[in-house]
């Protein structure tokens, strides 16, 4: 088969989207990240005006550049765009036919639509939709855009973005773009690959700092310019070249953390600008492009006559691929609602429930569900009897309306006092039995269902057409039958029927479901596997298959495999391999690659990873070979990209790359990572002794707390965040750092280090975030919180608890406030202190303590987490005793009659004159000495040295007039209560407790 | 017929050409001017690769935009760039096969390659071809790439680029492109007028300067770093920046003419080592894209056995269309070298030589040619008798070598002294008498024409093969026949034949010419004019009848009626209308229009001008409605731009332009236009007295001087620099100046002006530019003369002359030289005059007069030109007189014997001693007072002085001894002498004149 060539493939393209109806508009002649900021697609989609249209974008992003060495990744790749505005209900399939179009036919590859939230800040814009995946290779973004430029997209525009590079790599099952045919018999790399290497040179080496800075404010106050006049498409223009000049900057490593932020505050700024401008402008000359709509005919469900019963029901709701994740909330919500609205609330009898979900389908099947509704009463409540019946006792006109609003149609001979009128609280009124025939279930369902997918909700949702429904992706198709009689409804614009569809590989081919109770067969017939669980079986059982055929083991996480078992409806292993030089690699870095990018299950035989992997792909195992060899393609892309981080971090040992984080701003006020990085050692060196640290441990703690944040320069964490500290670790491990040194590297990223040195690394950097950023008025606010300052202080919390290490938190944030730039009094470190105390009472009460007894400790313990915990334990069980209702009660005196006074009093013993008062005093003495003796301050110790004096206590106020009228009396006794009150403090506030 | 929409034609030509073996590109990612600018046509032109590629690019021509209202002129349109390198032989053919595929059909249309020489002193680059243009709308840019970025192709480029938007007005016959469709229903306005409109706005009103030279300066540094990094096309894309912001700075109107020049050097410079490093890079890289060449075998021509005859014999070089004059010199040089080089030289018999020149053919037609050159004889010179035989009489190898070398076959016996040797001026030597047989016709002009073909010589020529032969446009097939037999040669590749072909518009068929006596007759069978006067004649005839058919006269002006003849091969008239409202446009305008841009013939009536022209079409009758509309819509769209023009300026009266000659520099030593403006008036001032101006002329004369230059700022003169004056002028008038002011304006460019207001600010402004500019030491040396400063002397010397207007050059130069902002001394003020009196000898000399005696007088009157024009009638009369040479004589002697004398000696009459001297001495006192009576020193005053002396002087001469021993006698003869010979002093020198 002659090879496809790179011209062709835009041809064919611009081809199939013209004959559908596309305008065929041209790249933009500015450099621009992506298909999306070329006016035609980011004006183009705000508001109300339909566009449809489909052109090449040649896109520019510095930092993807490779020197040319990539196979599949440059500063420059070539988009095809296509815009269809409104959706035209089908887009996935006309998308799929362009595929096929090209020569990619869906049985011989595995096609996937892989969830994408796609966001761009930068633009304030978002949407939601898929990456296409073809064998493993991302080879197309598909989005329903939502939001642009910061307005609110109505209609919502279909974005589908090819990558033609890939699609080239895919079709030519080739391993690299560079020796494929362009066109005219020139290889693709005849002419970019010289470009890749000159260009990437620029961007990350030879590009002047000052100068590209210069040119952004240019072109900033350009576009303010031509913002003021009114000239919508010449600022567009200039923050174009305002985004091109960042992704510069930002390449060449001139950007810092802080600045990122204002940099891209004023360009969505100017975005938000422009569209607004843009509709503004739109709407003035009268929305030329609004075509007179055709107004649906709104179809008026015929509802069947009274059907045999009971019978099986279903309902399935086609869609658009879901995330995994909205898969199961789907399922269990509409179980819920099902089991809640449908069944129980009408009553309606039935046997099993089954809920099922696929990325393509939500489905509910009850099995011999009741024919109808059960009849039922209820009692109406009418007018008061004073309004219902004049003096004659003849009924109102107000009664009549009543009754008549009600359907209630009585002979006049029984609308009389006797018969309608009761006593009820409130008053005597007029009342009703009404009785209520219960409606045949199809129709009863056509009303219900409509509500139970409305009360489906999901983390993120979108609109797709003039409906204006939401829903976590678009409902394309819905099947609603019992028995052999469809639920007619309609829903998101789409009428319910009894067609539903199969496997995506097959073309989604209509399938007739003839009775709801063959709705199983027809879709194992259709080998579509609807039960999560039954995936995850078949998934698990595959992939260890594969592993064992190679005499070694899978990595089977629990988390993977559920994601993989719900991103297909199908799922066959394909067992691939990749080249055993890119083993050198940090085991980490491959592991993430397989599994996060790729959701691959990565192979160890002895704990070593070995070069091969197991995809799940979504159909059967016909052209298996054509699908391994892609995936493999893809996975060697990849690896060489973090081969070619790591090759040039290596270049130099981690400790090199701590000066250069001195570029990396933490935060404005707070200086560069660099900055950050001295505090923690300073913090470490603090915590050392309040951690109670051994010499050796301490000599670690140190130098890991100088290299910590080294990592966060090199390439490799730059382009996978996630793998900060790993990275640390690993490249402090190859610059020959002591093991400990490396590890505590490692584990200050990790919600609890395991070792002392981790311990007080991560503390130290937790600390300094949380002291630091509230001292510049950073603490999070609502459900914001951009500096993750909740984590953080969890992060403080949780290991503390779990090393049962006590601490004085206060100390130490008072440390941290020393090393600060900026001033953080003792109301400052205060806030923190309580913000670290809520992490602190959500975790304990989370692990099931009772919230009084948590609010209790914390009152006096939350500076110390370890301790508080052990409190909070002890106290708990305290509480749980059956003589509890004497101890706290007796207590609780004490504390009672003492709390108002303002003052402390003297307890002068000798004063005492009562028996009942000295006996107290006695038994509190011995408390006191048994509570020294216990040399803890807890609930345990308190309690126990408690307990004796409560007959003393109760004797006391049996006998004793504490308020006496004597002022010197009066104020001995107090201070003798308060006293035993304060035999708490430091331990737990009895007011807290329940029953105090 | 359903319109073509914009995106079907993108689509077609991508087709076209990706099937025609190019690589389709992509439009580039930053703003440029031309798809010339494009990495793809810019860097891969230059170097021995092949490249043959094809793309849409939206060019950006800032000073282009007219805010959406012109019907096809716009800020940004969409050129499809075609590359072919080399030269597939046949891209014209190629191209219009393209349009076919467009569906425009040569038969319905005009299609026509007009002359045009591209070049871009931006990037030094130059090429020669064509606009095409279709039905007198240029759609095409065609041209053979002869340069680019300062680097000589090798191979040429042949680079084709459309007209997108103005193919697709043709192609539905509309006025305008705004309601033409683009796709999808979308008409091209919805997309891009508003667009136009915002982007005019801002490129010429709104962009900030200050800030577009800032980014400019910018771009130009980063091109800096990048070529000196080696970064080829980083480099190239900031030198694509940088031209932008020029674009826009100037559209801004913010660049002086002398900025102008720096920045050209600038970007030039840029360009030129952005070229020279790419061709470095490729050819390190071993010039990979370079195919192994497969030679051609070069062709034997096999030459006829000997023919009968005489017999006709024609030539046919047939040429992609030749400009207009090309095809004058082409004949007129072609003739010349057959005449001299082949039939005179080679002494061949014949009657008539005809020679034809048409846009696609130059022809030599000789009839009865003789069937072979006569046989000749040529005498040898070999070696000196000593060196050609030893001492025994026997020839050396001197003698038999030389022998051999020229072909002289003798036996042994032959080789003799007295066979031989014979005595030469010189020596004795061998000699040889060698018969040449005379060669048959056909190989002899097969040896010749290729000769005679590299002796035309073009004003421009090109290459365009790998022949390396120069030409004013390819040479594309050759007819070479004597009789019935073809003359077989080669030339720039092209094999002569017996295949001519047909018009263009009957797409060039393929006729044979069985015998060169048939030639005419099928050229007159295919509808082909060979002859422009023929051409000229039928114009001439079907304008006329166009004109009177609407009852008025056509204006036919020889120049181009010239042209016009030459543009087509079969001329048509088509007369076209326009919208009358335009003819409220200045009369020059719209003749300049008509004339320069589209060379229509205007119509007049009563001296005014119709809404109408006649257009000339190459090719037939059918179809010329078509045609028709297509110039109507062109002539329409460029009138809506000049009426733009127009209205913008007469916004303001003239007076107010003034004052932005301050942003024009005339030089930047020599200031603005303004200060030329002021520098002109002062010297009008000056010129006033020595011009001797009536006082009414003087104020006329002076309000002309403040406005003469404001005209240069205005919006029309900028588009159209032609119009200078022209302008000024009409805009003086509508502002109400007077009459006499606004003439002289108007006349101050014209060569003569006829007006005294005129004639003064005319005068004064050369001068001006002449003293100005050699003050700066800026002179024309060789051929250069940018200034135009020989037609600056020519204009002052013919108004002078015409007019008849005796002034002192000497003085006014003075006068000028006082005003510069530079000193010009006595020698700089002397070598204006010079030059000035250069250029009236030449003149005086061009209207026949005696090279000597306009030598003798300027000599002595070259600083006032009327005068000496005068003296030179009347010394030419004189000269022609019978006694001339009694006259001359006479004078001469006096002047001879006394020129060598560095004294002038003291004449005491009372020393005289010989009567003969005395006799002189009274007749020179007669002469004398007879020129001091005629009041006039001029040659008719001089030598009517003179004649009577005649006699006095001869006798002096036979009877005296002037060089007299005696001192005292010695010298006082020779102060006699030297008297008379001052007669002639200020009149003439009479040593110049022949025969002194």
């Amino acid at each position: 088969m002659p090879k496809s060539t790179f011209q062709e493939i835009i041809l064919k393209l611009q081809q199939f989207w013209a004959d559908h109806g596309c305008l065929i508009a041209q790249p933009y002649y500015t450099q621009v990240g992506a298909g999306t900021m070329n006016p035609a697609t980011f004006l183009r989609v705000l508001g109300p005006e339909p566009w449809n249209t489909a052109y090449v974008e040649p896109s520019v992003r510095p930092d993807d550049g490779r020197y040319g060495e990539n196979p599949n990744r440059f500063q420059l790749h070539t988009q095809y765009q296509v815009i269809l505005k409104p959706d035209p209900g089908n887009p996935q399939e006309l998308y799929l036919d362009s595929l096929k179009a090209l020569g990619i036919d869906p049985l011989k590859h595995d096609i996937r639509f892989v969830e994408d939230n796609w966001e761009q800040p930068a633009i304030s814009a978002w949407g939601l939709g898929w990456e296409v995946w073809l064998d493993g290779q991302e080879i197309t973004q598909f989005t329903y855009f939502q939001q642009m430029g910061g307005v609110t997209l109505d209609p919502v525009s279909v974005e589908i973005t090819y990558g033609l590079e890939r699609i080239l790599i895919a079709l030519n099952n080739a391993k690299a773009i560079w020796d494929e045919p362009w066109g005219a018999n020139v290889r693709y790399g005849d002419i970019r690959q010289r470009e890749e290497f000159e260009h990437s040179k620029y961007y990350f080496e030879t590009a002047d700092i000052g100068r590209v800075r210069k040119m952004y404010d240019l072109y900033s106050a350009e576009a303010d310019v031509c913002l003021a006049a009114g000239l919508v498409l010449p600022a567009h223009d200039y923050v174009l070249k305002c985004s091109h000049a960042f992704n510069i900057l930002d390449t060449r490593g001139a950007i810092s953390v802080a600045e990122r932020q204002a940099f891209f505050k004023r360009m969505r700024a100017l975005a938000r600008g422009v569209a607004e401008a843009y509709v503004g402008q739109r709407e003035e000359l009268g929305f030329p492009l609004l075509k007179e709509a055709t107004p649906k005919e709104a179809i008026q469900p015929t509802f069947p006559e009274a059907v045999a019963g009971p019978a099986d029901c279903v309902l399935e709701i086609g869609v658009e691929e879901l995330p995994a994740d909205d898969i199961t909330t789907g399922v269990e919500s509409l179980r819920k609602a099902f089991e809640d609205e449908v069944l129980a609330a009408h009553g309606l009898a039935h046997s099993a429930l089954q809920v099922f979900g696929t990325p393509r389908r939500l489905v509910v099947l009850v099995s011999e569900l009741a024919a109808r509704e059960p009849d039922s009463q209820v009692e109406l409540r009418g007018p008061p009897e004073s309004a219902a019946f004049d003096k004659e006792g003849k009924p109102t006109q107000a009664l009549l309306g009543w009754a008549r609003k009600n359907q209630i149609d009585l002979p006049s001979e029984e609308l009389t006092r006797d018969r309608l009128v009761q006593e009820l609280t409130g008053g005597r009124y007029v009342t009703w039995r009404k009785g209520n025939l219960g409606s045949p279930t199809p129709s009863l369902l056509a009303t219900l269902i409509p509500n139970v997918i409305s009360r489906i909700k999901f983390e993120k949702s979108m609109r797709w057409n003039a409906s204006g429904v939401s829903f976590s992706r678009p409902i394309r198709w819905m099947v609603a039958m019992y028995g052999e009689t469809v639920i007619p409804f309609q829903y998101a614009g789409v009428p319910s029927g009894s067609t539903t569809r199969g496997l995506r590989p097959n073309d989604s081919p209509p399938i007739e479901i003839r009775s709801a109770g063959q709705y199983l067969d027809e879709m194992q017939r259709a080998g579509i596997v609807l039960g999560a669980d039954q995936r995850k079986a078949s998934i698990r059982e595959q992939v260890q298959r594969a592993a064992s055929f190679m005499g070694a083991e899978a990595l089977l996480e629990e988390d993977l495999l559920a994601e993989v078992a719900n991103l297909v409806e199908k799922p066959t292993a394909v067992l691939g391999n990749f080249n055993a030089a890119f083993l050198q690699l940090p085991r980490e870095v491959l592991v993430s690659v397989m599994k996060k990018q790729q959701r691959y299950f990565p192979i160890e035989k002895d704990g070593k990873l070995m070069p091969n992997f197991v995809a799940i792909r979504n159909g059967d195992d016909q052209y298996l070979d054509l699908v391994q060899q892609g995936n493999e393609h893809v996975l060697g892309a990849r690896f060489a990209d973090a081969d070619f981080f790591v090759r040039e971090d290596l270049k130099q040992p981690l400790e090199a790359y701590r000066p250069q984080l001195e570029g990396l701003t933490f935060h404005t006020k707070l200086g560069s990572m660099l900055d950050k990085t001295g505090r923690i050692q300073k913090l470490v060196n603090d915590l050392i002794p309040m951690l109670g640290l051994e010499k050796a441990e301490a000599v670690f703690a140190r130098r890991a707390a100088s290299l910590c944040k080294a990592d966060l320069v090199t390439k490799m964490v730059t382009e996978m965040t996630s793998l900060q500290g790993v990275i640390g670790r690993e490249y402090a491990l190859r610059a020959e750092e002591d093991q400990a040194v490396a590890e505590a590297i490692g584990e200050q990223y990790q919600a609890t280090p395991r070792s002392q040195a981790g311990l007080a690394v991560a503390l130290a950097d937790r600390l300094d975030s949380l002291v630091g950023l509230f001292g510049v008025g950073l603490a999070p606010t609502g459900t914001k919180d951009p500096f993750g300052l909740r984590r953080a202080a969890l992060g403080i919390v949780q290991p503390l608890l779990e090393h049962e290490r006590e601490m004085d938190l206060a100390k130490a944030i008072g440390k941290a406030a020393k090393v600060q730039p900026v001033a953080v009094g003792a109301r400052g470190q205060a806030e923190v202190l309580d913000f670290i105390a809520v992490r602190l009472a959500v975790l304990l009460k989370d692990a099931g303590h009772r919230y009084d007894v948590v609010d209790a400790v914390l009152a006096e313990q939350a500076a110390n987490p370890a301790g508080a915990a052990r409190s909070v334990e002890q106290l708990q069980a305290w509480v749980g005793r059956e003589d509890w209702k004497t101890i706290l009660p007796a207590f609780a005196r004490c504390v009672r009659i003492t709390r108002d006074q303002k003052k402390t009093f003297s307890l002068d013993p000798k004063a005492l004159t009562e028996q009942a008062e000295k006996d107290l005093f006695r038994a509190l003495q011995k408390a006191e000495t048994a509570l020294r003796a216990a040399a803890r301050r807890d609930p345990d110790a308190l309690l126990e040295a408690f307990v004796p004096m409560i007959p003393a206590v109760n004797g006391f106020f049996e006998k004793v007039l504490v308020m006496e009228k004597s002022k010197a009396v009066r104020e001995n006794r107090l201070g003798l209560l308060q006293r035993i009150a304060g035999l708490a403090r430091g331990i737990a506030d009895p007011s807290k407790l329940e029953g105090f």
